[in-house]
């Protein structure tokens, strides 16, 4: 048996089989045209995935369902897209479509959700119970699991992480509200905080690394840490205040046994959580006499999206 | 059948039989004395329930459990008292004792847990899956139940969601942490803002409501703002602001689909819940496209925790 995992972006679709230990086999991919509408899309992927099924002799007999992770606010219980900004899908009835269309059962969830249970499941997460995914990328995103299950609130629309006030009245956010987790901790926040300070420090190293990368971006800081600049160590030990008193915050209310970080900024790797570790094991992460919570890094890479849209069904 | 719930307080030891419906029966309470040691003081509790159970017939034929609610850091899964800053227990194993003094399993959990569990089943969360209840006393402590059942974390020790930080670098919290929600959501933390908005203007109201009840309480700024006084106002007003955002927070993270308040705040009723309310739809609820989160007040008072520590059975 294996589940079909696809994982919709802005500009593909990729699918695979998942088989329930979390092999991915059978890779496939179709072009988001922008051009269509959301009725063309989807009729598409259908075409698609009637071709897929068929080559590789899937069917309901041997397929548990086929999982979609999809941007944007999804109402998983029932099935529908309400609307994704990145694809300008609105009111989309997909998993009734899908159904009706190749007689398999169908799952929808959030793409940062799907991806969280991929890697929950089969990923760095797969020792723990409870866990939370910490996505730094463009903007701040993630996922929770309970009991080894995706926990997504009501109408599926919790795990909204990013969007919790740590600075009363500060940054404005994206989201209307201001002083949010994600205005400080995702890349574009890191990368604000670094074009200041080279700004103010015009014989910072930042600028030599900035030159050599051909930009400013979320990699910069951390590299010219590393060369010993004294400015960049000032704006990645606020990166890590920023995202530690977020991380402790989720720690005091969920107190889960592990958190994962993906996205860009997770690209720093051990030297990330090395440092992020040490600001939360000196505040006792974050309470007294709590255990403490183990903070690593995704290794499933762009897999992800796919085998937790299929782990829907394991 | 019946299970037995026992509230654990400062000074007094509180329980009942419960029935699976959430109804009280046959209530005893044994005083707490300081002077005795934990183990004196768990002797003493084994004694009065040996005498109860006998006297109104209960024995591990018609009693599913013993559940107990402990202030301090519960390691629920293990059955022990961690720590009880409030009873100076430390390491007790609870339940153990319990279970074998008395043949009938033991359950324990955080007070506070134990209360969000009686308002959730049989008070006024009784309609909904996902909840949270947020207790703002002299602190801010609270509690999560998911799909029914309580969600505690690792080592019983989540829930913690006073100490969430929504000030960075801002109040100094009894926590060790900086600008926790506790610091400006507990009475506590009105109480001193209602003080320094009283010290700024001699003028106001306030002073005559504080004359009036014989103490400057969580109540005195609530009480003159009824009566139009424009510094209350500010005060509370500001104090709608912390908690609203600190609420959003909760709702972004674990869209609930519900949030019971409770603790001597809460006693404002209708009216804090209006002014609650307005904030937070005035802000989308924190989110866009997200169902609201119903904002109610507790019901089941001081009997929510002896109901919710015979829920664990439930």
């Amino acid at each position: 048996m294996v589940a079909i995992g696809i994982d919709i972006g802005g500009t593909s679709i990729k699918g695979a089989a998942v088989t329930p230990d979390g092999k991915v086999l059978d890779v496939f991919s179709l072009p988001v045209d922008k051009n269509d509408n959301q009725d063309q899309t989807i009729d598409k992927l259908i075409v698609v995935l009637k071709n897929y099924l068929a080559e590789h002799h899937y069917d309901k007999s041997n397929v548990l369902g086929i999982g979609l992770g999809i941007p944007g606010s999804i109402d998983s219980p029932k099935g529908i897209v309400s609307y994704s900004n990145n694809l300008k899908w609105e009111d989309l009835h997909i998993v009734e479509k899908i159904e009706k269309e190749l007689g398999i059962r169908a799952k929808i969830t959030n793409d940062a959700n799907a991806a969280t249970l991929g890697e929950a499941k089969f990923g760095a997460g797969k020792e723990y119970k409870n866990l939370l995914m910490v996505t730094l990328g463009t903007g701040v995103g993630g996922g929770i699991v309970i009991d080894g299950k995706l926990y997504e609130g009501n109408e599926g629309k919790g795990a909204e992480i990013g969007h919790s006030v740590i600075v009363l009245d500060g940054r404005p956010c994206t989201c209307g509200r201001k002083g949010c987790l994600e205005a400080y901790a995702s890349a574009t926040g890191l990368i604000y905080d670094t074009k200041i300070a080279m700004e103010e420090h015009k014989d910072s190293l930042m600028w030599k690394v900035a030159e050599k990368l051909g930009k400013v971006d979320g990699r910069v800081a951390f590299e010219a840490m590393r060369q010993n600049d004294k400015y960049a160590k000032d704006v990645v030990n606020n990166y890590i205040k920023y995202l530690g008193e977020g991380l402790m915050n989720f720690f005091n209310v969920l107190r889960p046994d592990a958190v994962i970080l993906s996205g860009g900024i997770a690209n720093e790797g051990d030297y990330l959580v090395t440092l992020l570790d040490k600001y939360c094991r000196d505040r006792n992460f974050g309470y007294n006499c709590t255990p403490e919570v183990k903070i690593l890094i995704s290794k499933l890479g762009y897999d992800s999206g796919k085998i937790g849209a299929a782990a829907l069904f394991f």
